[in-house]
């Protein structure tokens, strides 16, 4: 059960790790942040939920096994190969940052310490997990941050990349600071509020506007939006105003926002409807959302869709997924790819927040007076505790949020990992092709 | 089962028009391309099979009711509705453009006519699932032109929009033209074929480069890819060289590309492996590897991931799914949304497809000589036949691609729709917020 879901190489090394018998022998896999998504200062981190359930339950059935024996690239794998994937599990330790947690370019989000193949195959699954949800996190947050306090409705499934992606979008940009979502998987699945009333095809089904408009508020009473828009915006303002209450207000989703919603605003005032709320979508994203905030436009709320939910200004993230340690106690090895532009820092991690900047030291390491941001969740294959739910992962983030923008803060690294860094910099240096090695 | 996929507003639009005693009046509905993707001419249909598989399965289970029951906003649908949402089938006709097929802007992906409750409760699902394919094969077909006749090996799985977007965009991207996918569950599931041999980590767990080349080449045989840039590429060529074949070639991710291929190549003839390829790959996007073709770069075949697996200068699609009908047989009415910047043409369409332009008529016509894209694939809640495999639409797509580029393609009215159009649009120009309506 999810063995398949990972890129090939995954299996051919797999397969190589074992002819080479270093089955047996442990790997460090960091997963980190190397470039931040563009137009970003930092990441929310999210996801962490799919990365251990994944774990949990990574298997090879018989029927995929069957099928990995037919691939050409896997025709030299040993028999002991094949009874090692039909028993395999996931019997290694993971320290993660807590979902919700603001991380920085170049900081760790996972590491993954176990056998070097149950560390290896995970790679392609742990960073689209952690990737995207990471993505729609920090993009809600930004979206959040532009609104001023103006409730953010998340309504992007359906330009979501696959439906699954929207459960799973929704649940991020709850986490990043959105008072919902439109998906109502999502909110049975995580218990995230649930928003929606009605879209023009309601408005459309009915003999007239004002007919569509009465049988909305009669379901739904004081939860309705009237959406405006369908044939024209200030007629169908006047159209809800007549109808007056029970209301929460009406929904404009085309045109000049900031316009319609002053004039919509008049329109239902002077109904004595003062109370009713106006809110708009359309293509909105965080600097549209900036620009009506700050024009004044009486807008009480944003449904925000597809920027969101594809975080369209910067669809993917830079996380990388690097070996940093290899062997068993008493002969760790710390390799480091060093192509021009992509160095990887060696050694197992651990991320140390301290109040105006943060350290990366080694995981054996221990900062007075910080937070130990890389927490241990799976220990020799085992989950250790029930995970916080997404409201109160929404609570963390909220929290690291409250100090933006901090595009200006640092990571330095520790001493020690300094000088393991310099160390096997200079090794790789002088050996050339030969893999640097620094045994401690 | 997937019932609550989906936003909250076409539940509640479901149990209103339930109150209203609409679920048994027929609607269809229409997906189309109201807006192309950036920067594209044209799009490759994709995603149909998902459309109809979760047509066939959509279910709402006694968890999934209790949990709408629930909620505030459905506190007034009536015992009758969740009786309904429990009995809940698909029972309506789908006709759809097969997979593989090239549209334009404007133009029509499916129609759905159901009971207007079993057509709107979909509208996400579709959206979503059609949306993400269609832009993956697309972007995938922009690839492929560019590398004038060299592979592409979709390997975006870890930026993909959850690791199971990137099973469907491994598939799409085949569609669209790549040579195979990384993605070893979408070689399981569509018989796509899977490639991929070793990364930098593979490199990194052996003693030095030549070792760790040595014993990929024990597993792969003339398979085997070397990728050569861990440490310095082209000692990593040397190495790669010195142990010769068997071998498939070498690969480069990092640093110049054109200029590294050009001195690997060297290498590489330099000691008789003139049948020894080049892969590259590295952030690549269609107009990276169109320089590249262009520079005369002897690369062989392009691996190409987050770019393509996200469509990043365009990771959504305009595409809408509209009301265009209402009413059973003698009695159909025509709703049209008039906001001014989003017109909906009515009527239940058929879409013909001539030599030199297209042709947007209704479902009811028949013109001679042109191919009617929109076909059959549901009727009466029933499939109709098997669908046609990942390789038969590749072949479809590659086939329509081949008088590559088409911009210019015209999309006309027939005279019939045109009628109904201007008819319609006559109705709403007077009768105001009043609904258009014409009865055939």
């Amino acid at each position: 059960m999810n063995g398949l879901l990972t890129d090939l190489y995954e299996l051919t090394m797999a397969a190589g790790y074992f002819a080479a018998g270093k089955h047996e022998e442990t790997a460090t896999f960091e997963l980190s942040i190397r470039r931040l998504p563009r137009n970003r200062d930092f990441v929310i981190a999210a996801g962490l939920h799919r990365a251990i359930e994944y774990l949990e339950n990574l298997r090879f059935t018989a029927n995929e096994i069957a099928y990995l024996r037919g691939l050409p690239s896997l025709k030299n794998a040993s028999q002991g190969f094949w009874d090692y994937l039909a028993a395999f599990r996931f019997t290694g330790d993971v320290f993660a940052v807590p979902e919700g947690t603001v991380l920085y370019e170049g900081q760790p989000v996972m590491n993954v310490r176990a056998p070097i193949i149950e560390g290896q195959i995970p790679e392609t699954y742990l960073l689209a997990a952690i990737g995207y949800e990471t993505l729609v996190a920090t993009k809600a947050a930004r979206i959040v941050h532009a609104a001023a306090g103006r409730d953010i409705v998340e309504f992007g499934t359906r330009r979501a990349h696959t439906p699954e992606a929207g459960v799973l979008g929704a649940r991020a940009a709850y986490i990043g600071g959105c008072a919902g979502t439109s998906n109502t998987l999502a909110g049975y699945r995580y218990g995230i509020p649930v928003l929606g009333t009605a879209a023009h095809s309601w408005v459309m089904a009915f003999a007239s506007e004002s007919d569509a408009f009465e049988r909305l508020q009669r379901l739904l009473g004081s939860r309705t939006v009237h959406l405006i828009d369908t044939y024209d915006t200030l007629e169908g303002a006047r159209n809800a105003a007549r109808l007056g209450r029970p209301l929460w207000g009406v929904r404009i989703d085309s045109g000049d926002l900031a316009q319609l919603s002053r004039e919509v605003r008049k329109i239902l005032d002077a109904a004595g409807l003062t109370d009713a709320k106006i809110m708009v979508s359309g293509d909105l994203d965080e600097s549209k959302i900036e620009a009506l905030v700050a024009a004044g436009a009486p807008i009480d709320a944003f449904g925000v869709g597809t920027e969101l939910t594809t975080s369209a200004d910067a669809p993917s993230i830079g996380a990388v997924y690097k070996v940093v340690a290899i062997g068993n106690i008493g002969n760790v090895r710390y390799p480091v790819k060093s192509s021009p532009e992509k160095h990887t820092i060696p050694g197992a991690k651990q991320l140390f927040r301290l109040p105006d900047h943060d350290v990366l030291g080694l995981s054996t390491e221990c900062i007075t007076g910080s937070e130990a941001l890389l927490q241990p969740v799976i220990l020799g294959g085992r989950v250790l505790q029930d995970l916080p739910d997404a409201n109160q992962i929404r609570v963390r983030a909220d929290a690291a949020l409250r100090e933006w923008p901090k595009a200006t803060r640092r990571t330095v690294l520790s001493p020690k990992l300094k000088a393991l860094n310099d160390s096997v910099r200079g090794v790789y240096v002088h050996t050339e092709h030969a893999q640097p090695a620094v045994t401690i």
